[in-house]
């Protein structure tokens, strides 16, 4: 049996911090980099509370300087999309020569930023369909779900030349769900990023637009309407990308929103929190990738300029 | 020389009192509509302020029922177009067998409410361009414009049987000039309507949709291309209904409103105030208009939907 990977793990917030915290518990080598609670992880390791058990890892490697961090086989980008400048500085120490990263967030061609750095032929993106807070310095909250689905990126030969599933996704799959993570490798990422944006868009879009949650949207005849006519829009860029996305899946987002306990997207959060929100990853590359195939998206485009102007507003009055 | 008109005004707030007021003050016989000011009205007069000179009323026709208002020859209406339900109980005392009805109020056909209760024979319609503020009870402040365009309203007819300018238009005219307001005949209303909707739509929508006033909204790059697209879809929708408004129209509306002084379009004041926003008469009633000839407005529908939802949401946290 080969040795096993090791894993660097780029932010160690809600998300980082439950799948490094995971894997390190199963005995995985896992170095983290983590920003404002680095000296609270140090002195007292890292805390998660999570349906698949609660866990305190004493002593975990935590670094604060990207260039102190050890070659990792594989280096999971855990930050936002909007904090992906910082990448640069970041992934040369922890990939060497052919270490390979997965990136881990929501959107389209996060993964390009990445592909600048490393390479295309080492990336590999996924989405997570996950419920996790950091509720205090070291301490994160799993509250429910947790999947990764991934897969290898393939920017512009994607549908031509179809990746399928590396072996090198399955083994981060094998770690992951030896992890006891929900994890799966998909051989059309592609495909799972539409589909999530099918939900990100409509749903983060809107919250922030009307300041209100899924449920709110959900029960307003108006804004219900404008969910759907979002879905549609989206639905149609991917269909016009040669992504086959069923037609069902508009519906199922719309019953499925319906159901969900009151919820904030996290876009919502992020705006109220005063963080930039992920503009670019869900509505501008989107829009863009549709554009380049002759398609638009009018009410998609209106709403990121609605958004751009709430962001570009609340930059201006931060500290 | 025939006898002078007679005057009924609904709705003694700052464009009725504005215009009322200087009527009387010429010498006309005008009969007041009030509500929540009637008794400081009744007992200490009408008081205005204005670049046309300040007076002070200090005995007025008032009334707070309107069937003990007697028959006049003109009826203004200078209610808000989302208390137009209350027509009905006013206008048949005020007009009578005879007296004609002139609506001003903004939006489109806001004439039909009064069509249906008097008859569409006698019933004009017109925009005021007007800044002036109830400030007080009894106490208006006209700040700033103040010019009246106005004409008769034909639903269905209008271009293929153009009314021109009446003698009663002109007779209405020579009275509001002989008080000292800047009013015009007008033998195209539907052209006057379609222009100010073309400032209307987009800057009223956008000030509460992102809570921002006109200088906000032009001073950053992604709000000023929202109201360039919603312009330019009011322009095509007059245009599909064959109102000829000049190309040029769209740009004289972003530039003059650079040029503005910071200001609260009416909609963002209704809004702020916890009061109903006029979006039958300023967005629905084009939107359909335009649908009935078979012409889409999907940003400006995106926008009601939007406006719609914060509505309701205001008029369910209303006492």
């Amino acid at each position: 049996m080969s040795k096993p990977q090791t894993y660097a793990i780029i932010g160690t917030g809600a998300l980082g911090g439950l799948y490094g915290g995971l894997l390190a518990r199963h005995g995985f080598e896992v170095h983290f980099l983590a920003n404002s609670d680095v000296d609270h992880l140090r002195e007292y390791g890292l805390k998660v509370e999570s349906p698949l058990g609660d866990f305190h890892l004493e002593k975990i490697h935590v670094y604060s300087d990207p260039t102190e961090m050890p070659e990792c086989d594989v280096t999971i980008v855990a930050l936002k999309s909007t904090q992906n400048h910082l990448l640069e500085r970041i992934l040369p120490s922890t990939t060497g020569d052919s270490g390979v990263v997965l990136v881990l967030q929501n959107g389209l061609d996060v993964e390009l930023d990445v592909v600048s750095i490393v390479g295309k032929e080492r990336v590999l993106g996924g989405c997570c369909f996950l419920c996790s807070n950091k509720v205090a310095p070291g301490h994160v909250k799993h509250l429910d779900y947790g999947a990764i689905v991934f897969g290898e990126y393939r920017a512009e030969h994607y549908l031509k030349d179809p990746p399928g599933i590396t072996s090198r996704a399955t083994r981060i799959a094998d770690d992951l769900c030896a992890a006891g993570i929900d994890a799966k490798a998909t051989e059309d990422l592609l495909l799972t990023r539409w589909k999530k944006l099918m939900w990100n868009i409509p749903f983060n879009g809107l919250s922030v637009a009307l300041d209100a949650s899924t449920k709110e949207i959900m029960e307003d005849s108006d804004s219900v309407v404008l969910a759907e006519t979002l879905i549609r829009e989206v639905h149609g860029a991917a269909v016009a990308l040669g992504v086959q996305v069923p037609e069902d899946w508009i519906q199922k987002q719309l019953d499925a929103t319906s159901k969900m306990v009151p919820y904030d997207a996290s876009m919502r959060l992020d705006y109220r929190s005063g963080r930039p929100m992920e503009l670019d990853a869900i509505f501008k590359n989107p829009i863009e990738a549709a554009a380049r195939v002759g398609h638009q998206l009018p009410c998609v485009s209106m709403l990121l300029r609605q958004l751009r102007f709430l962001d570009a507003r609340q930059a201006k009055v931060k500290p």
